[in-house]
């Protein structure tokens, strides 16, 4: 691609270096810019600067937050007992929208993933055990991807917290709901079967 | 969506109103650039501030520029009688990709679209005008879009300039090259033979 500036060159070149964003879509992206009043571009870098200097995660549960506790960590209403260990941020967010979850969260930051180079000391494990010590969490639930990494992480957690009283669950795996029988993968109709749960709890699983 | 962030779901807005961003994507962005140095944020801020405050446009064909002229047009390689009209600035770059056009260009800006509120005076067309009046054009090339306002914008300024003895031309229409005659519309494919050039003409245009 030519460019007749070198300012919009090293502005589509930025843009482009965006996850899931090429050339084309920075291009764009800035000539939209351009087109706006110089008080959109304005707003939007602030914005971003203002979050990556500012920003600041939970010193409990290593969620994203603006204070030093996060409003979760530090709201009264909800269960400090029930601790929900995720993945990232992501994972916190998708609970939370699901209105389902009352307790509190632990964002490890990843999995193990030795392939990758992510050891247990890269996540926020040590932190989590630390956390368990004070005696005020009654149950751990895994919320973790269901892949190998996962619940080799998972299963590296428990052994270590399995000697404390604590009781650790798991998020259930099964059928997604609205889904297609005869269109699911064998492993998890297969699991789904072996994991059966009694009728009266499909209506009422608390 | 629910953030545990203001500055987070500050950003995630300001990046959602870029064109082809929705609320996802745009938090994906946001939580890449948290994962990456803060300088690259600092960057892409900066490369899109001094963009839009330093922005030029040449004063001749009023491409966009770093110079008060743009390089194409002073360019002297360039056959400065030769002028091709276009809609705006992503279409002098997809010409200038193609390397086969050696003249200068003149950007309009848009084309005239009563129902959008364009009117002529929105346009470069007073600026083509007075630049056809200095006497150095011979040949004006449209290359608009295959649109009834881009037609009517053409139409317009071919009135305009008729009696000034310069040469008047539009882009050729027809089959784009490698597609399958049986797949393309009526309209294109009957344009394209009402339009028939002389064969030897096919393998050498100029």
């Amino acid at each position: 691609m030519k460019f007749s500036s070198k300012l919009v060159e090293n502005a589509v070149n930025e843009v482009s270096k965006l996850p899931g964003i090429g050339k084309r879509s920075a291009l764009r992206t800035v000539l939209y810019l351009l087109k706006q009043s110089p008080s959109r571009t304005e707003q939007l870098s602030s914005a971003l600067t203002k979050l990556r200097n500012q920003v600041n995660y939970c010193s409990v549960c290593k969620n994203i937050s603006d204070q030093d506790i996060c409003e979760i960590c530090s709201n009264p209403k909800r269960d400090p007992s029930l601790v929900c260990v995720v993945e990232n941020i992501e994972d916190v967010m998708a609970i939370e929208n699901t209105a389902q979850f009352n307790g509190l969260y632990h964002v490890l930051g990843g999995v193990i993933a030795p392939m990758q180079g992510i050891v247990m000391d890269d996540l926020e494990i040590d932190s989590l055990l630390n956390r368990l010590k004070t005696g005020y969490v009654e149950e751990v639930v895994f919320a973790l991807s269901s892949t190998v990494e996962a619940d080799t992480t998972s299963f590296y957690i428990y052994k270590k917290i399995n000697n404390n009283g604590i009781k650790v669950s798991t998020i259930a795996r099964g059928i997604p709901v609205g889904n297609d029988l005869e269109y699911t993968d064998e492993l998890t109709l297969g699991r789904s079967i072996l994991a059966r749960i009694p009728f009266e709890h499909s209506f009422n699983p608390s």
